[in-house]
């Protein structure tokens, strides 16, 4: 790409964002000038998707341009953050007027959903590769954490865990279209991130944490960091139709571990878990209670048959068996 | 790499920075939590460097990590902001510890010196690419813009600009090691960001910008952001015996075109420029007048022997050609 292809791209970036009042300075100086409220922290969050690894070539753009910020806005979400500003760097082997238009439209959707401002990045040469920075803002004292949960404590996930893995598992084994439905692969390529569910969340989860890495593995980081067990009641995992026939089956792992998913795990104490959930499903936030916090370390599964486990399913590498 | 092993290179990483006050959760939640001075703005900049495109397959590690976060803490210098916190996305064909070794000690020890402390990221496997985002602080009327130069104005920078892009292009083409000192070497993979003369021009020169485009590409960045043209005195650059030798043949290239110079370039009312330049030179900071800023929107270049030309050099494009 000659320099004049990059300063085309940046404009095409500079207008397909909205304009926030609190930045001074967007796309087009050495850098952005951001003027965060003075009773709020700033929250930041940095995530990479390079082709082969977090997304097959031939990925939709706009899909891959909604999920680029999806990610972030998710790990937002799970410290109970607003949204604000965002930085893209784009790496491309090429200057493909139509991947590009499909690609800004598709970041720039979500961003303005969020009331995002897209205030700076870089535009290069080379494999395909994206990275997004997400800022937020949360009051100081409000902030969700990883370790601040007690035994006791309710154990709750939003959505659907598992359908990302699945979808995922399906296109790469080039599924035919039949067992690939829209409603899967709407799940892999377009996340939701619950940023109104964090939101709700502040100030009364005890701690929060998208189950990017898969559940175990994210439940995991909880009790590390808050030194506690949890122990999960697998029949109450919420389920898509297409993960529970893979359940019925005996497989929990897309559940527990498939990945991909932009969920948020937290805990909350009980005596002031239903005002919480009730509030949840008031605002159209689909969220279940799975388990508990226990004393200890360990994780322990209960399957709907009754037998209990520690034995944990392996997060996937969908990309390297 | 395993999951494993991504999280020991996070601990790596964690451990390898330093920890600033007003971070108040650093590498190892969803997000960072940051508390930026009531008074302040955020400044921040992202930049990407793709081996192949920004360095050399074989590029030393400790010299890259120090590279990818200067060229950030350059642009933070152009507006004349206090570092802080940075991110850092790494992307890695393999988990080589050597290597990574090499990059978080040239990456930390920058960082060191300029009291940064990095607060998240992230890691993935994939062809060599390092995306960093650095975030510093200014007062809010005080941060320099390339909108505000004005004709009549002084226009000064720093450095010798041309070092990099004639190291760049000696390495390319396999120079002898004659041809290639430890000099040139080290202005092009570890540069020095401007990040003291920044603070020194905070609320004195008019525009700044740092030349990683090229000293002319740059330039004209300021130009068109300020409606006004320029007129270069050749006979005034600051260069390198180096590069100097190269001129003489007539070749002004490197000095003008030759990119990835992190210096600074920068406009000063005429009845500020004494003082400015004495206090830069106090400072140690070695700063040169090439020119002034004119009406117009054109730039002139004059020669040594007063030949004057508006015909301008393109940018090199050291791995394209």
């Amino acid at each position: 790409m000659s320099i004049s292809e990059f300063d085309l791209i940046r404009r095409f970036f500079a207008e397909a964002t909205l304009a926030r009042p609190d930045v001074l300075l967007g796309i087009g100086d050495d850098a952005a000038l951001l003027c965060p409220p003075a009773d709020k922290l700033v929250v930041v969050s940095m995530d990479t998707l390079v082709e082969g690894r977090h997304f097959l070539p031939g990925c939709d753009p706009a899909a891959l341009g909604h999920k680029s910020l999806a990610v972030n806005l998710s790990d937002l979400a799970a410290m109970g953050a607003e949204p604000a500003w965002a930085t893209l760097s784009l790496t491309l082997p090429e200057a493909d007027e139509r991947w590009l238009s499909g690609f800004i439209g598709g970041f720039a959707g979500l961003a303005a959903s969020h009331k995002v401002q897209l205030v700076g990045g870089d535009t290069t040469r080379g494999p395909l590769s994206i990275t997004v920075q997400a800022h937020g803002l949360v009051a100081a004292d409000r902030a969700l954490r990883r370790a601040a949960a007690s035994p006791g404590e309710l154990l709750c996930v939003s959505g659907t865990p598992g359908d990302a893995g699945l979808a995922l598992d399906r296109l790469a084994h080039g599924a035919p279209d039949t067992e690939m439905s829209d409603y899967l692969r709407e799940r892999l390529e377009r996340p939701t991130p619950r940023v109104a569910l964090g939101r709700i969340l502040v100030g009364r989860a005890s701690a929060a944490i998208d189950i990017s890495d898969g559940l175990v593995a994210d439940l995991r980081h909880i009790c590390v960091a808050s030194s506690v067990g949890a122990r999960i009641e697998l029949a109450r995992l919420p389920v898509s139709a297409q993960v529970a026939a893979v359940c019925a089956r005996g497989d929990w792992r897309y559940p527990l571990a498939g990945g991909d998913d932009y969920e948020l795990l937290f805990s909350v104490a009980p005596e002031r878990s239903e005002a919480l959930l009730r509030d949840c499903a008031a605002a159209g936030q689909q969220v279940r209670q799975i388990g508990r916090l226990v004393d200890g370390s360990e994780i322990t599964l209960v399957f709907p048959d009754g037998r209990v486990t520690k034995e944990l399913p392996d997060g996937f590498d969908h990309f390297d068996r």
